[in-house]
């Protein structure tokens, strides 16, 4: 992984990609004791940065790769963005689901133009599922975060914060990033890396799944050893990847995590004060910045807000905190 | 009201506005059966694009005048864009509010650094008291929408929506604005007439408050006939402006209006489907865009929502229509 291939990602994607902004406000930095600057991908297609990620991948294959088609794994916002970034470029996309995701986004995947299959938690392989798809159709499998492409389209969100950020004059910050795999954390790293040196990546996890943190603290892969779901269901994985832990390894900062009563309130702030939607996944970087402020140093951080899908239900839990 | 005090104002202002992004989903193109761009508003600094057209004003006054300060009447969006632009301008600002005001208004004004003056609206006269203020403390007033520079500052928004939207490769588009004193629309289009000749503002408001509406069929300013409050109450002036209704029965296409459930619905579409937050009234032209497709001609519409100030309570009715 470097630098070069998150820049060919950009260039091949310029015009694709939605640049989002840098939000602020007064009433953020006021909460986290000192400035705050949000970028908020759930304004990426699709609500989330997966888009990124997905496009970038499907834009480096080959022609006769991309016209049999792709695969992916995903319940969430890996299916939608890999559904919708193939559409756009004209290749059919496979998503194999779990037969009790969420309807909604089941039919939002499809509503993407992916062709669905799923599958029974209990009594099926889905990796078996996905690998005689892959023979009989030969679909090449993109990956959520531990592959080149994926993790160089995830870096474009890097190569954004550091040309907003140093726009604003801004020459060290600590930039808090929502965890799960770690590909948009390495991608970011990556990118400030090259761009913004004094820039330094912090991850950001729910406290009761933070392997990140934990792999960071023991200098190796390690679970968190929780089990069952979460309110952060989008960042629920069970280690860092192959590919993603050791750039995090050389280039991260100590790892943040919080609690769930922490995100949802984080989650309020961004309706009250940003005006944008976080999921809770979404929203631990920036619960991290406003909460935790005493595990953080420089003078201005910079948050994720990694995606937005979130059911109803579950926000309004969120907006419950509003105005507290 | 020309092109070249737009132009200034954004000259002025570049670097203190936010450049808000123009948003889209497949989603919203599907409801509407055509392409629909949306100008995010909402995300603009203070949450609504109040803040443009208070900066423009206060950019524009002379150093004596920023001395002495500004004084403005507002119980919401203008309020804080008065009080915020005023603290970056080291302007000192006055802001008269009804007693009866959200608290969480008058602590959000304060918060942004304002002093603010409360009246009761059954006892006191809201404009002796300002006018009192205005002379004995030599304040300038800063009106919400019939002044040539905050009508500028609002046009600074079709100055983007142009340069954001031709570069998409969109020659024609019909852009439906939210209308409340008209400040907004009549900016946008001057701006438009400079910078995207073929793009037409249409505006949008409630039906029962619909005196613009009313007044572009009739070729005279007409009030709406109502009385008492509703749920768009950010945009519920009793009668377009003496400067901003001139513009619009020039360069506007007839109004559009739309009805409170349509309005609860476009902010679960921008909630679900865009990740942002509407207001009521900063909704009613994502409404006219989704639910009045056969009054629009145009095969892209643009819609602003024009801000995201909303009250959990109000914003949760809107969740309730969210995946239906």
């Amino acid at each position: 992984m470097d630098i070069d291939r998150i820049r060919a990602a950009a260039a091949r994607l310029n015009g694709t990609l939605r640049a989002t902004p840098l939000l602020s406000s007064p009433f953020l930095d006021e909460i986290a004791g000192r400035r705050v600057l949000v970028k908020p991908e759930c304004l990426q297609h699709t609500g989330s940065f997966k888009y990124r990620g997905a496009s970038a991948a499907l834009s480096a294959l080959a022609p006769e790769m991309r016209a049999r088609g792709v695969l992916a794994y995903s319940s969430g916002n890996h299916a939608q963005g890999v559904a919708l970034a193939a559409r756009e470029a004209g290749v059919p996309a496979v998503i194999v689901m779990p037969r009790d995701a969420p309807e909604v986004k089941i039919e939002n995947t499809r509503g993407l133009g992916a062709e669905v299959i799923l599958y029974d938690r209990a009594t099926d392989d889905r990796d078996a599922i996905g690998a005689e798809l892959a023979t009989s159709r030969a679909l090449t499998l993109v990956r959520p975060f531990d592959d080149p492409e994926v993790i160089a389209g995830q870096g474009t969100t890097g190569l954004e914060i550091a040309a907003e950020a140093r726009a604003l004059g801004i020459d060290e910050a600590e930039v808090i990033v929502c965890c799960g795999g770690g590909g948009l954390a390495a991608g970011i790293a990556l990118a400030l890396e090259a761009d913004a040196p004094r820039y330094r990546v912090r991850t950001a996890e729910p406290t009761a799944f933070d392997d990140v943190r934990r792999s960071l603290a023991a200098g190796r892969i390690t679970g968190h050893g929780a089990t069952g779901t979460g309110l952060c269901d989008a960042i629920l994985t069970p280690q860092p990847g192959d590919l993603t832990f050791p750039v995090l390894q050389r280039l991260a900062g100590p790892g943040l995590a919080v609690d769930d009563d922490e995100v949802l309130r984080a989650m309020a702030v961004a309706w009250d004060r940003l005006k944008v939607v976080a999921e809770p996944g979404g929203a631990v970087a920036l619960a991290a910045a406003l909460f935790r402020a005493d595990e953080i140093a420089a003078e201005t951080v910079i948050v994720t807000i990694s995606g937005g899908n979130v059911d109803p239900g579950v926000f309004a839990r969120a907006l419950d905190f509003a105005g507290s």
